[in-house]
C-alpha cells in the first residue's frame, strides 16, 4: 500500500520539469532497476508487485504500480533513484557527441552502443531529449549506469576539447577510408536536420557511410552503431574484451 | 468527408487479421506515402487534412483522419494500399533473415538496412511481426516499397537455398576475421530469445560484433547494421552506390 501522494510524486517525475526539480527519476522493468543498483547511482525508492523479485522492494498492487508507470505495459518492478551529479568531460579514448537527438528510443539504443563499444562519455546538445525520460532508460537497459551523459553547448565543447570532432553526413568521406586516431569525438545530428551548421563548424572531418542501395538515409542510431564500430575496428590499440 | 463505413473499414486496417482478410494495408505520412506512390505498388485509397499536399487525395478533416490513423501523433496524410502477391525467394547476393523479431521499430529499421546495403530480400519466419504493421512501415521510410520482404519457414528455407548462413550471436567468430563470400545469408534472432535452435542447426557459422566495453547484448537492428555493413565492407565486389 502506498500513500496517493508518492503515487502523484512519483507520476510527476514523468516530466522532465519535476524530474530536475526534484533531482530523481523513474526506471522500470526488473532488468534495468538491478542494474541500476549494481551502478554507484543512489535508489530512493524500490516497489514490486509481486513478492519475491526484488527483496528490498515495498510490495504494491498491481494497481498502484500501473499508476506509478509511465510505460504503456508496466512491469513488476519500478525504482526511483537520485540523478547524479553531471560529471566533467574527459579528453582521452573517444567520445560520443550527439546534436539535437530527439528521439527517447535513439538516445538509449546510442547510450547502450557507447556502453557496448568503451566510448568514454556522451555529450548532449541542450535540445537533445533528456536521458532521464523513462523510454530512453528503458533503450539504455542498464548503461545509463555505466556511461556518463553530459549536456554541455556543443559548440563551445568540441572548440576546447582539444581533439578531433568526426561529424556524421551525408557527404562527408566514406569512413573506411579515414584514418581514425587514438583519441577523437564522434559527432552525430538530428533526425530530421542533421548536424547543425554551427556544429558543423568545428568539425575536423565529415565521414558517410558508403551506400550500396536505394534507401535516402540510416536511422540515426543505426549510423552510429556502424561509425562506433568503425572507429573501434580502426583503432587497433584497443584492448578488445 | 468521408462515409463512417469507410472509416471504420480503414481503422479496421491497424490489425493483422483485417488486412489479410481485405488483402489491404495502410500508409501514413507524407514522405512514406509518396515513396510508396513512386513503388510498384497499388495504392486504394488516399486522404489528406490538407489541400495541396497529395494531389490524387480525397480532402478530409483532421478529426476524420486521427479516427483512420494507427498512430499517436496522426501525419496529414493517410493512404490504402493493396498488399502486393509475396514473391519467391532469389539466391543470388546477399539475403537478410529475421527469426522472430518482434518490435515492429526492429523490423522497420531492418528493412531500410536493407535497402541501404542493397540486400536482395528480407525472410521472415512465421513468429516475426507482421511487415505491413503500421509502425514497422513508419520506420522503413519507404524501404517496404523496394525491398521484398517474404514470410517463410525459415529452417527449411535456408536448408534448401544453397547458400551459406551466417547467424549473429554473442559467442561466434568475431565477424572482422569472417571471411565472407559473395552470397549468403545472415540471419539474426529475436530481441529476448536469440536464434532458435532448428534455425542454428541451418548455420554454416556463426559471427559476432566485438565488445570493447560492459553492455550484455546489442539491440538486434544495430547489430544487424554493423554486420550488413561488414559483409559489404568484406566483399569488394559489389558496386558501392
Amino acid at each position: 500500500m502506498v500513500a496517493k501522494n508518492e503515487i502523484k510524486r512519483i507520476r510527476s517525475l514523468h516530466q522532465k520539469k519535476y524530474r530536475s526539480r526534484l533531482g530523481l527519476f523513474l526506471a522500470e522493468g526488473t532488468k534495468l532497476v538491478t542494474e541500476l543498483l549494481n551502478s554507484p547511482l543512489e535508489a530512493c525508492g524500490l516497489y514490486a508487485s509481486e513478492e519475491g523479485i526484488l527483496e528490498e522492494a515495498v510490495l504494491v498492487t498491481e494497481a498502484e504500480l500501473r499508476k506509478m508507470s509511465a510505460l504503456s505495459q508496466p512491469s513488476k518492478v519500478l525504482g526511483v533513484f537520485r540523478i547524479p551529479l553531471q560529471a566533467s568531460p574527459v579528453w582521452q579514448g573517444w567520445t560520443l557527441a550527439l546534436d539535437g537527438v530527439r528521439d527517447p528510443g535513439n538516445l538509449g539504443t546510442l547510450i547502450r552502443l557507447a556502453d557496448w563499444f568503451g566510448v568514454r562519455q556522451v555529450l548532449c546538445s541542450p535540445d537533445t531529449v533528456d536521458c532521464f525520460n523513462p523510454k530512453v532508460l528503458q533503450a539504455t537497459m542498464g548503461s545509463i549506469g555505466r556511461v556518463p551523459v553530459i549536456y554541455v553547448p556543443l559548440e563551445e565543447t568540441l572548440r576546447h576539447s582539444g581533439l578531433p570532432a568526426f561529424g556524421a553526413s551525408m557527404e562527408g568521406e566514406s569512413v573506411g577510408g579515414v584514418t581514425l586516431p587514438q583519441d577523437g569525438i564522434l559527432v552525430l545530428g538530428s533526425e530530421s536536420h542533421g548536424l547543425s551548421d554551427t556544429v558543423r563548424e568545428e568539425l575536423a572531418q565529415t565521414v558517410a557511410i558508403p551506400s550500396y542501395g536505394q534507401a535516402e538515409s540510416l536511422n540515426v542510431a543505426t549510423a552510429g552503431a556502424i561509425l562506433l564500430y568503425e572507429l573501434r575496428r580502426g583503432t587497433p590499440g584497443l584492448t578488445q574484451k
